[in-house]
C-alpha cells in the first residue's frame, strides 16, 4: 500500500525534434530503473514543449507580451504585468502558460499544442517498449485564487480518468460523501513535484504503487465550463 | 532520494477526549512502523476535530444551514445550497469547512479552532514520544475556483515551512526562476491524500525521504491577503 516517487535524472537539456520518449526510457535505463505495471509516469509539460518546439523566441518585452497575449484565449484580470488567462484547453493560469524560466535567453516556453495527446503518445511508446500498463501525466505550474504559493497540476493526462468519482459512495454510516469528485491526476502532479524542485533538471518522476481505475481521461475533464464557474 | 507516502491503518473511530497524538503512536506500533527523522506525519482534519470536540449536532436541515453561517467569517459566493465562504482562519472553501461525511448521522465536523496549533501540539507529542525532528500537517479537502475535482491542502503546519521559496534560485541559465513560491505543503497534503481514500478510515499517512527546510511555519502563512486576492 505504500506509494513510492521516484525522481528520474540524467533527462539533460531537450532539443526541438528530439523523441522525449526515447529520451525518457534512456534515462530510466541509464538509473538502472524499470517501468513497471501500473506505474504512472509524470513529465513537466517544459521538456514536452521543448521537444515538440512549442517555444518562441523575443527580442524585447514588448515581444515577449504580445506572445503571451497570443497564447491566451481570454483574460480573466490583470495586475500590472500579471495576466491570469485562458489556455487554447480552457485552462486558467498566469501568462497563459507562458514561461521564461529554464528555457535559453530570449525563448519562451509554452504550452504543447495538445497536451492530452503529448501525454497519449508518450503512453503509447512507453507501454510498447515495456508491455507494462501505464499512464501518463503531463504537468506544470499553476497558482491559485486563494491561497498563496503554487503547485504542480495535470495539463495532459492518459491512461486514467483524471478524476476519481465517488459518487454513490457511501461513509461507515451510510451517508453519501460530500466529496464526490477528487482531482486524482492534480495531487499525482503535485506529488511528483515533490521529488522534481524547480531548478533541478529533475523533469520527471514515476508514481508507482498507486491503486488506479483504468480508462481513458484528458485534462481537458479538469475544466469547469464557464456557465459552472463562479469565478470569471 | 525517492519519496515514500506510508498510510498508516488502524486508527479507529475517534471520539471527543481522546489524545489522538497517543492514538497515532498506538497505530504506528501496531503496524510495525516507527517514526524516523524528518518524517512528515499528515493527519486529516477530521480526526483532529473529532478528538478536540469540533464536532456540532443539527436536527434540522436549517439548522445545518445555520451551523455553516456560523463556521464562515464572510461569503464569498453562494450558488443554491453551496456557500463559498471564508473561514476563522482565512482559509476560503465550500461550507466553511462544514463537512457531514465521516461522523454519526446527525453531527457535523468543524475545522478544528486553530488547526497550526492542534499539528504543533502532535508534533511535540511526537517529537517527545521518537527524539526525532519531525513535522506535522493537517488537512482537507478544499475544490478549487476553476478547476473541476477536489485536492487534499494544508490547513494546519508545524515544524517546517508552508511554502518553499525559491526567491534568489537562479536555472541553468542564470535567469531568476519566476515561480518563486512554491505551497509545498498543500503538495505533501495532495501526496498524503493518494494514500487515503475517502471512505476508507486511513486517516494519517508518513512522508519519508523529502529534503524539507527546517523552520517554523504556518497553514495561515498561505492566505491570501485580500488587498492581493483578485478573485473575491
Amino acid at each position: 500500500m505504500t506509494l513510492s516517487i521516484i525522481p528520474v535524472p540524467g533527462i539533460g537539456e531537450v532539443q526541438a525534434g528530439m523523441d522525449l520518449a526515447m529520451v525518457i526510457l534512456g534515462a530510466l535505463e541509464a538509473a538502472g530503473l524499470d517501468l513497471e505495471d501500473h506505474d504512472i509516469v509524470v513529465v513537466t509539460h517544459k521538456v514536452v514543449s521543448k521537444a515538440e518546439g512549442a517555444v518562441a523566441s523575443y527580442g524585447s518585452d514588448a515581444e515577449y507580451q504580445a506572445i503571451k497575449e497570443r497564447e491566451a484565449t481570454a483574460v480573466i484580470r490583470r495586475r500590472g504585468d500579471l495576466m491570469i488567462a485562458v489556455t487554447r484547453q480552457g485552462f486558467i493560469c498566469a501568462n497563459a502558460g507562458v514561461d521564461r524560466s529554464n528555457v535559453k535567453p530570449g525563448q519562451v516556453v509554452l504550452h504543447p499544442r495538445d497536451p492530452d495527446r503529448s501525454a497519449h503518445r508518450m503512453r503509447v511508446r512507453f507501454e510498447l517498449a515495456t508491455d507494462k500498463q501505464l499512464a501518463v501525466i503531463v504537468t506544470d505550474t499553476f497558482g491559485r485564487a486563494w491561497r498563496r504559493g503554487l503547485t504542480d497540476v495535470a495539463i495532459g493526462v492518459s491512461g486514467m480518468p483524471a478524476i476519481h468519482d465517488y459518487r454513490g459512495t457511501t461513509d461507515t454510516w451510510g451517508r453519501e460523501l460530500e466529496v464526490t469528485e477528487v482531482a486524482v491526476v492534480d495531487e499525482i502532479a503535485s506529488a511528483a513535484d515533490l521529488v522534481m524542485g524547480k531548478a533541478d533538471a529533475v523533469p520527471v518522476a514515476i508514481i508507482r504503487g498507486l491503486s488506479w481505475q483504468e480508462g481513458e481521461g484528458r485534462a481537458t475533464d479538469l475544466v469547469r465550463s464557464p456557465g459552472e464557474d463562479l469565478f470569471r
